[in-house]
């Protein structure tokens, strides 16, 4: 592992300015401090503090997804991963990023500067900048709903084939065969999952699929408006939609045109969110235990800190059926 | 949840017969005592040492499977879920376990009778009759390299996707494309995965695949006087096995056929056993970290007490390259 001096020696300064720009001293410049902490996450270097376990700091990096209060995904998860590192008295910051801080700083030079020995991303796309970063990462990373070859970079989740499986077998026992599925955004890994696990229990409950039947929207309720009327056109009897917030923007669209959900037609969500119980109907959906998730991507985080190297930790999904779903009308 | 009256009121007999076949005393009949224990199972009764968290006691049950010398797979694994257990404060139970057992009594019947709150299994094969009776089981269980659908069941293994992708990249880029797969036990899940990680990491690599050069053994080193004179007559210049045992016999019958390895065919293990640096030629092999395959099976166990229903835990396959393989001969 390189130490102070294999950085001077690299960038032909003194020790002195590279002890100057690791800690953050303001007797340098910006650019200077800049170099040597891209310098000394070149070489690996780690500090003195995070090597000897004197820093017990991580962090939550979370992009494009609510946390902030109790009806939106992130909340538990947050709250889950900051109860259970909590035991292990390891202290947690939670930061927003934005597409332009990570364009500004490499992930790993970030989280040297911070001195965070792990870190927990909730949110990311593949296309974003830190993703595309994390195949060199040296720091013990963890992801949800997606996947990263590094070994230093594990992944947690809910499984998305017992989720979808648990969906259409249940329609399927009500007797439908028109099922549409609303996927989240396209590209992802977790929209990619469900999609192939929505075709093979089709396919293993003998339903035709239908191409027509089959969308994907933006994890957003709005993209309802979009699908919801192609949909009908083709004849679906029933939705299944990649979340309970999309669920709710669909029904919202199918009660607009005087459609009664689900005398009509049924629609399923997925996260079980409170809002599903609260909504009217109250939604059947696949319940994802988000607090269970946080505290197991801080399991997985504290593994890879100690050398286990995990690629996976799956949860069960499990079906909660409430009154968005009934019998195919006759 | 089933109490001692609900008990003796289905069977029509005293509360205190039933007390005494759930506390195993003397002074009842062995038939009185299976069925008091077999009512309470089907009933989902459990012991009031359980519920309150008395009892601090699980078990590792083991089939099929070696662990009592280091050299064997079993060992680390046993001993890294015992470290991990032992920190906890749970006493752990180690059990070998055939056919004739798994036949007189049903496993819950089992882990209630003796007072387990949890158990891992080892070595055990989809047709055995404790992984057929786990469809119902209500105690918390996790099997290696298996699966079942119901949520008390979760599952510990290596990545098989990453750890076959990796062989075969490596032997192509040594030039190999008659590359044969002596896999393990057919119908095990471990092998259907791998079975299909190899094949399609043959089309990625757009190698052609020569069913002649696919075959199943049986975890045993023997089964390679089966393959190998078929291999050879079909073109193999490598052989991928299941295990480092598997390779080792493969080895043995190459060299006795007077073929060169890695000279003539190049071999390839699986686990990283002891046997593979201490072989001539030593092996190239993936490792399976078998402590932290025992500590992450301790690990969802604990979540499955607690409640929280882990599905999969998957640790990172990692190859090693030693002197099994080398260059495809000219």
């Amino acid at each position: 592992m390189a130490t102070i001096k294999d950085i001077a020696d690299r960038l032909g300064i003194a020790v002195s300015t590279v002890s100057k720009g690791l800690n953050g001293a303001s007797d340098i410049s910006n650019d200077m401090r800049q170099l040597v902490l891209d310098t000394a996450v070149e070489m690996g270097y780690a500090s003195k503090k995070v090597k000897m376990g004197g820093s017990r700091k991580l962090c939550i990096l979370v992009e494009n997804m609510g946390y902030e209060s109790t009806d939106q995904f992130g909340y538990d998860v947050v709250l889950g991963f900051r109860q259970a590192a909590a035991r292990r008295h390891w202290d947690v910051s939670v930061i927003p990023i934005d597409h332009s801080m990570q364009r500004a700083e490499r992930y790993d030079t970030f989280m040297l500067k911070n001195g965070f020995s792990g870190a927990f991303l909730l949110g990311f796309t593949l296309g974003d900048d830190y993703i595309r970063n994390l195949d060199g990462a040296t720091v013990p990373t963890v992801l949800l709903d997606n996947q990263n070859s590094n070994p230093m970079v594990g992944s947690i989740g809910t499984d998305s084939r017992e989720g979808i499986e648990q969906i259409v077998t249940h329609l399927h026992s009500l007797g439908h065969t028109k099922i549409a599925f609303l996927n989240g955004t396209k590209n992802t890994m977790i929209a990619s999952e469900r999609g192939a696990a929505f075709k093979s229990t089709m396919k293993k409950n003998r339903i035709e699929i239908d191409e027509k039947l089959i969308a994907y929207g933006y994890f957003f309720p709005d993209c309802a408006k979009d699908h919801v009327p192609f949909f009908l056109k083709n004849g679906a009897t029933a939705i299944v939609c990649a979340s309970d917030l999309i669920a709710a923007g669909v029904i919202k669209e199918l009660q607009s045109r005087g459609i009664n959900v689900p005398r009509d037609v049924s629609v399923v969500g997925y996260d079980d969110l409170p809002l599903a119980q609260k909504h009217y109907p109250s939604l059947t959906t696949v319940r994802q235990d988000r607090a269970a998730l946080g505290k197991s991507a801080f399991s997985v985080l504290d593994n890879l800190i100690h050398g286990v190297h995990v690629s996976k930790f799956l949860l069960r999904a499990k079906l909660i059926v409430r009154g968005s779903t009934t019998q195919v009308k006759k």
